[in-house]
């Protein structure tokens, strides 16, 4: 009875038309769907990113428990070290600032930046905790 | 150029001890660095789980930008719905509550509960975004 891995992430963004502008305009992520206009769902292989309108999902609602966060939460997607040079320069082509980056002791390198709402969006090495 | 699967997630709680008694002792997650004592990460198969005080992330800190968030944060593991009954059973032995159950239409079901942080946990069958 071990847990699998993760499936789902949320973060929060009060303005959900810049947050799909973002994910899947910018970063190219596959809507999955808007769940009734609470959120978005964001495909990335075998997970999902949530993006809820924390408005929406503090109200009761249909058999779902409530939550909603209020500042900055952070994920992160597995890209590989080849893919930051180009991604880099997508980022910055559509004004996204690149906010640092780090090299790894272990080897590789993250690239952080913020989403419109302020949430910390990192591209990590797919090793990077192996 | 296009993204990987999520590789962290984070949720927040003032509380790590109670965070680690939660995720490691009742969840069973593997503990993999105490992050500086600013959280918590858990291995859960090929993702990370990051729980962070965010009295410590929203602080300037070596490198990495800051983040925190206040509220409720939802993320969902993936769990076979075979292993559903002793995960109920566990889990109310420990005295965490169900706090509802959800039946998909495509099939399989939602288990929902609340980390001692009042972060929502979801144990979701592995088929639900396919």
């Amino acid at each position: 009875m071990k847990l699998g891995q993760l499936s789902e992430a949320a973060l929060y963004a009060s303005d959900l038309g810049a947050a799909e502008r973002f994910y899947h305009g910018v970063l190219g992520l596959e809507i999955v769907s808007s769940m009734e206009g609470r959120g978005i769902s964001f495909r990335c292989g075998a997970t999902v990113l949530l993006v809820f309108d924390p408005a929406r999902t503090r109200i009761p609602d249909a058999g779902v428990p409530t939550h909603g966060a209020k500042g900055g939460g952070h994920i992160a997607f597995m890209v590989d070290n080849s893919d930051l040079d180009p991604w880099r320069a997508r980022l910055t082509e559509r004004g996204v600032a690149i906010e640092t980056e780090v090299a790894w002791p272990s080897g590789g390198r993250s690239l952080y930046f913020r989403d419109p709402a302020g949430n910390v969006v990192e591209f990590a090495p797919p090793a990077l905790w192996r």
